[in-house]
């Protein structure tokens, strides 16, 4: 970009110095031969006419934590929702709102770590759009990604879960949300989280192949574990049941959680699936789940019941029953 | 919402408050049977596996403006990306960045216009997105509209000039720009130009079916006439020339422009489309432009030539040359 080091309001121009962003930042690090074409839509061949759509803003502060940050996160956040969907997840979008005076050096690590996480996930970023906002009527970065997936299975997943299902999630809760709390500067803590930023689809891919009888899957982003298990419960009209000792959760989040005072179940995950499936293939599903390395630490944690219909409910480790509500205010803003 | 007249951060929080927001404000407005289920992915089923997917970011000031508002013009501006892309625009996705404190009179404002427009050009709005920002770190409301459309037509438009094609426009320049910039309080205008923002995709399906020699489309966003034609150019590596006094300009932009020292090729429409098409099949396009609502002022602005490859040259009223340039700098900030 010659001398310029930073943003202008330039680079939203439609004109020269959009164009120079582009070829000089998003097409080297996303290039494929439907961006290179450089037209505003992206024209793409499916292997299949079913797909899945979904769209999702990421405005992450700060926009680097550990683990991951705001460029890895758009890419994952969105492939996760296809995944989940029971979709492959094959092209993506890319709308970036920048602040005028955002340094470019930081714009190009975001759009390198996009990148690499595009290539994990096995998609590619077949459009995009670049808005730049005056100084101070933005803070810095945001990202829409939206994601086209194919739903190849026929029929597709449910999505809804049955009476007599087992729950079962692939790893440890609350590890994005406390990454991204912990090194917010003003908290001063020292303690390094590490968010589970990932992608999901070649897990979920593994676990539509291995059990027929899944039911349902969810990532736990926003409103955490909690969150998903209530859309579940009440989308179906059917309870759930939690058993607190399943629960996975790390000894430093537990800790910081204890420290804010908040709570692991309701935590945003970015590499968090829940998945209902029917209780006799639940073994064969956490057998493939346990081989893929995003699925290593899969287990049950409670199962899908008749009883208390819309509502979650968990069995604590004194013996004793609470309800998991949903979350009526908001935990924590921009963690996603 | 019950007595909450704004947005609070929890309406971005993914629990309760999210849920009221979709249920009363978005649900009723786009309500259709993919939307409805709440996933966080909609399922569709599309009539071809050749798809055209866009996304853009609008980020326009004012929300509101003569003619349209930042909803209206989030719907039609992804509408015409995949229009002029010779897709037929089918599925939409809508992501809201929404600031702390802004009125929900105003987002319901916004979503309604943005229904209106939906179905203005037959499209579905089938998944969605909200995130909230902390108060002074946005600016009020901005939305990131992503686009699926078919492309059925085979052969696919080719998207690319040819040598000896004739450039047509559908209406008049600048207004969309003018609008805007004249609504800004602190110029103090009086005038009061009309945004054309609007659908093209009704437009451009009867421009695809009179016209086999259509060669390409275009809409002229942010940049204006001017960039638009030199993308062309240089795409194709072929010389345009415009005529000047071809151009169709209204009094009143023309004016506005005059007085504000801007260049009406160079500002920012939302419902213009360049196409350019082999010479012995422009009367037959031009007719059937004008038989549609969206092009009745259609007419021949230049042409496709061998000279000047790469380069806009435009025949001016007086009988001299000049070079339409692509903008460098940013005329117009945040016109979209």
């Amino acid at each position: 970009m010659g001398s310029v080091q930073e943003i202008r309001l330039a680079h939203g121009g439609g004109g020269r110095y959009t164009q120079q962003l582009i070829e000089k930042i998003f097409l080297p690090a996303f290039t494929n031969p439907q961006l290179d074409l450089l037209n505003d839509s992206a024209i793409l061949d499916l292997p299949v006419s079913r797909i899945a759509l979904t769209t999702d803003s990421y405005t992450v502060d700060p926009l680097f934590f550990p683990g991951g940050d705001i460029g890895r996160l758009a890419v994952c956040g969105t492939v996760n929702d296809l995944s989940v969907a029971g979709a492959r997840p094959l092209f993506l979008s890319a709308g970036f709102i920048l602040e005028e005076g955002f340094p470019l050096a930081d714009l190009e690590r975001i759009v390198e770590s996009a990148r690499a996480a595009a290539r994990e996930a096995g998609v590619s970023i077949v459009t995009g759009d670049t808005k730049v906002i005056p100084h101070g009527k933005a803070d810095k970065c945001f990202i829409n990604t939206s994601g086209v997936g194919v739903v190849e299975r026929d029929p597709p997943l449910e999505s809804r879960v049955h009476e007599g299902d087992v729950l079962v999630i692939n790893g440890f809760m609350g590890r994005h949300g406390m990454a991204v709390m912990t090194s917010r500067k003003e908290l001063g803590f020292s303690s390094r989280i590490e968010s589970d930023v990932a992608p999901l689809n070649h897990l979920t891919a593994r676990m539509m192949k291995a059990a027929p009888g899944l039911h349902a899957m969810r990532d736990a982003t926003r409103g955490g574990v909690a969150a998903v298990l209530n859309e579940m419960a009440s989308q179906a009209s059917l309870g759930v049941e939690l058993t607190e000792e399943w629960l996975p959760v790390t000894e430093a989040v537990n800790g910081a959680c204890e420290i804010l005072g908040l709570d692991p179940l309701y935590i945003a995950n970015e590499g968090v699936v829940v998945a209902s499936v029917s209780a006799d293939e639940s073994e064969t599903l956490l057998k493939a789940m346990k081989k893929d390395s995003r699925g290593r630490d899969s287990r049950v944690i409670g199962r899908v019941c008749r009883e208390h219909p819309g509502r979650v409910v968990m069995r604590t480790q004194i013996g004793s029953h609470r309800i998991v509500d949903m979350l009526s205010g908001e935990q924590l803003p921009r963690i996603c």
